[in-house]
C-alpha cells in the first residue's frame, strides 16, 4: 500500500548535553517516512531547495520512498531549523529556524499519488493539510492528523475544520487539554475530541507512553524504559509514521489493528531516540523492529 | 493462606470539593486488610483506643479479617487524621494528625501470626518495620514494604537496613528518585534500589499506572481512565494490600505471578478511589473484580 507522507524535509542541527550534529537531514517528514518505509512505500510530499545534497534525498530513495512528491525549488534554500536540549533531554530551546522554501510552499500532488488511501497529514498549517486531502480523487480510507499548540493559538477554526475531515488525531497531553477546551482528564479530553469528528484519537504521554481512544474503547501502551535517550528529536515523527505505515501494510483500520499500531509506533520511537538525527532509523533490521515489538509485548503482557 | 498486613487502623475525616465525611473508619491497615481480604485472611497488626466503635470492629470482622493482632488500648484514644483535598484530587493537605494510641504502639505478633508466610509492611517507622520480621518463627516467602519521603528525610539509615530484609519495595516515583539519590529515570532508579536488597520494586505513577521491576525485567500496568475520582484516599493502600493478597493467594513469587499482582492491585485500587472512604472497597463482588481486571487486559492486550 503507499502512503502519502505530508511533512517537512529539511536541514537539522541538533545539540544536547553529550553530543551536536553538523547539518543533516531532518524534518517532520523525513522521520515519518523513514519510518513507515519499514512498513510500506512512503509517498513524500514535501519542498527543499537547491542546496539539499544529492546525498541525502540517494538516502531516502535508498529506503525506497517516492519522491514525486519532493518539489525541489532551484532558487530557495531549503528548510533550516537548530535546537538544543537541556541537561533533562524533556526540554530544549529551538536556535534557528529559517523556513526558506517552506515559507510560500504549497503540496501538489502528483497523478501518482491521488489515488493513494492512507495518508498522515505531519504537523503544519491546518489549511495546507486540507489542500493535500482535496487533491485526492476519491475519499481516503484512513487520514492521521498531526499538530502542536502553535495551530490552536493562532487558528483555531481552521485546525477545527482540518480535524472533521480526518479519522485520528495524534497530539500529546499538553496539546489534548488546550484542545478540548481545558480538560485535564485524557479520557474525558479524548471524547470531546471525538466528538469534533474524529473516530479515535491518540495521546502522547512521552516516558508514560500512549493512549489511544475511541468513543467507547480504550487502549494503553508504554514507553520501553531507555537508561540512554542520546536525542529526542524526531520520536513523535517516528511514530506518526510507523503508525500510519503500519495501518496501510494491514490495510485494516479497526480498533484491533490501531492497538497493534500504536506498539509498533512505540517500539519504532524508542530505536529514534536511542541515536542522533536519523541514525537509527535508517539502519534497522526487520529482526531488530521484531525483537523491540516483542520487548513491549513482554512488558505488557500479563496471566489471568 | 494467612498474611500479615501491618498498619494503621484509625479514624479518618476526609473533605473534597464534592463531599466531606464524618469520622469513618480509615488507616492504612484498613484499605490493605479490607483489599486483601478479596483473597486471603489478612492478619492485622495495629493498635486503637477505647473509642473505636464495635461497628468498626464489626465491619473487618464481617470481611473475615484477623484482629488477633489489634490490641485496643482501654486508656488511649484511637489515631485520627483529617484531610482537605484541593479541586484537582491530586493534592491535599492534612488538617489533623492525632497520633494517639500510635504514638507509644509497638506491634507485639500473636502466637498465631508468627509462622505466617506473606508480610506486607505499611508505610511506617522503619525501626518498628523490623520488630514485626523479628518475631517471625522462620523467614517468611515474601516481605512487602511501603514507605515514604518522611522516612527518607528522618531515618535513611534505618531505612536502608529495613529495605534491605525485604523482597519487594511499593513506592511512587518521587519517592524512587529520592531513596535513589536524585535519579529521575525510573528504571536505573529501580535498579539502585533493587542494589540495596529487594528483588522487586514496583513504582506507582499515579494516572500513568504502576511499573515492577526487577534486575532483568520489567512490566507496565496502566491506570484505568477513570473520569469521576471521588476520593483518593487509601488507594496506594488498597494496592498494597491486593497486591500481597494475590501473591498470598497464589503461594508463589516468581516474576509472571507478581506481574497479575500488578494488575489486581491497580483494579483494586481503582474501586477505592470512586466512592468516599472504603465504601467502594466494603461491597465488592468477586464479578465486580473480574470484571474491573478483565478491563485491564482489553486496555493492555494487542495482537503481533
Amino acid at each position: 500500500m503507499n502512503t502519502i507522507i505530508f511533512g517537512t524535509v529539511a536541514f537539522d542541527a541538533i545539540e544536547t548535553p553529550y553530543a551536536k550534529t553538523d547539518k543533516i537531514i531532518g524534518g517532520s517528514g523525513t522521520y515519518s517516512c523513514f519510518s513507515a518505509s519499514y512498513f510500506v512505500r512512503p509517498q513524500t510530499l514535501s519542498a527543499v531547495g537547491y542546496d539539499f545534497p544529492q546525498e541525502f534525498i540517494q538516502k531516502l530513495k535508498d529506503k525506497g520512498i517516492d519522491l514525486d512528491g519532493m518539489q525541489i525549488k532551484k532558487d530557495e534554500k531549503s528548510m533550516f531549523w537548530s535546537c538544543r536540549y537541556f541537561d533533562n533531554m524533556n526540554q530544549r530551546e529551538t536556535l534557528t529556524t529559517e523556513l526558506n522554501v517552506v515559507a510560500n510552499y504549497k503540496p501538489i500532488l502528483p497523478d501518482s499519488y491521488k489515488d493513494t488511501e492512507y495518508i498522515m497529514l505531519g504537523n503544519g498549517d491546518p489549511v495546507l493539510q486540507r489542500t493535500v486531502l482535496e487533491q485526492l480523487n476519491h475519499k481516503p480510507k484512513f487520514v492521521a492528523l498531526d499538530t502542536m499548540n502553535f495551530w490552536m493559538d493562532t487558528m483555531m477554526d481552521e485546525l477545527k475544520k482540518t480535524i472533521s475531515m480526518v479519522d485520528i488525531i495524534i497530539i500529546n497531553d499538553e496539546e489534548a487539554c488546550q484542545l478540548s477546551g481545558g480538560e485535564r482528564r485524557l479520557s474525558k479530553a479524548a471524547h470531546i475530541i471525538c466528538d469534533m469528528g474524529p473516530r479515535y484519537v491518540i495521546i502522547k504521554k512521552g516516558e508514560h507512553g500512549a493512549m489511544l481512544f475511541s468513543k467507547d474503547k480504550v487502549f494503553s501502551a508504554p514507553a520501553l524504559p531507555l537508561e540512554n535517550v542520546v536525542d529526542p528529536t524526531g520520536a513523535g515523527d517516528t511514530f506518526a509514521g510507523a503508525f500510519i505505515g503500519y495501518i496501510a501494510q494491514q490495510d485494516k483500520t479497526d480498533f484491533e489493528t490501531l492497538k497493534t499500531a500504536v506498539i509498533v509506533a512505540s517500539a519504532m520511537a524508542s530505536f529514534t531516540v536511542e541515536k542522533m538525527g536519523t541514525e537509527a532509523l535508517e539502519n534497522l533490521s526487520a529482526n531488530d523492529i521484531k525483537n523491540r515489538i516483542f520487548k513491549f509485548k513482554e512488558m505488557t503482557d500479563f496471566k489471568l
